[in-house]
């Protein structure tokens, strides 16, 4: 079996110039190596109880699905403005030049819901703080942020300093 | 256990004045119910050699990635354009005022791969068709469509009746 790293793979200049993006989809590609990186997410996990799984528009949902129904947990989306049909709350959070929103339907959550939030990736640690901030308004206690990759020159950490993060492959 | 129909939320006027929205959102915020879906799913499959799950942007991906694990294939997202980073295919289609772009991976499918293409709903049927066609210009062969949800007053299948067409709740 090939490692996890080994299905990633750099794409140069995407989405700009100078950015060497992180793509996924041959691990997603393969089911045998799909399945190592759902165990080596799961391992932290161990004897926790999850009730809810919330993962990140669009990469976030991939292997957000997952871990909920390993973890026997429900699944929630957080997603773009004026994408989730129901009544939501939402948090805005700087990017480098400019700012971003993320909703989540208000009854997603229920006080005292023990949650794990998922993505792809840790860079910034911008959009995870956003998605710790959007449920713990609703009531949820963060039991774990995870990720499949972390940047680890950008820091994202120490947004995040509050709570357990772990991720599988580091850059 | 509930039926699978009874976690699906109707919201009226979205995204646009007069549609009734069906809201799988509850559906995957229960583990059961999730579970209960993904066997429905996966009955018409039994015996079927699948080796990729292509799954649409972006309410495909909850339960394309669950049908990929279960099938043991690869999952394939069809993105809207610019999200896929590298190499892709693409297929325009009309929709009832204007067009909308679909773009696959040029190497997510290998020729004579047997393919499942999956989505939440099934409506005018224009979706699916643009992504049979990008699975087919890739050489794969299509065994199913199949969606949570099928809105028959809308005759989706009939632009697919070259294919075989499951889905669960008709409406």
């Amino acid at each position: 079996m090939k490692t996890i790293e080994s299905f990633i793979r750099d794409i140069h200049d995407f989405p700009k110039p100078g950015i060497v993006f992180k793509d996924l989809t041959p691990l997603l590609n393969n089911p045998e190596a799909t399945n190592l990186c759902l165990q080596q997410l799961l391992t932290p996990l161990a004897h926790q109880r999850i009730d809810k799984v919330v993962g990140m528009e669009a990469r976030g949902f991939f292997f957000g699905t997952l871990l909920a129904q390993k973890l026997n947990a429900g699944f929630i989306p957080v997603r773009k403005p004026g994408k989730l049909p129901y009544n939501t709350i939402s948090e805005t959070y700087a990017l480098e030049y400019g700012s971003d929103t993320l909703e989540i339907h208000a009854d997603a959550i229920q006080p005292g819901d023990r949650v794990l939030i998922h993505d792809d990736v840790l860079a910034t640690g911008g959009t995870a703080e956003a998605v710790c901030k959007l449920v713990e308004k609703l009531g949820g206690a963060i039991v774990q942020c995870n990720f499949i990759m972390e940047l680890e020159f950008l820091n994202g950490k120490d947004r995040l300093n509050k709570y357990s993060i772990a991720s599988i492959i580091k850059y």
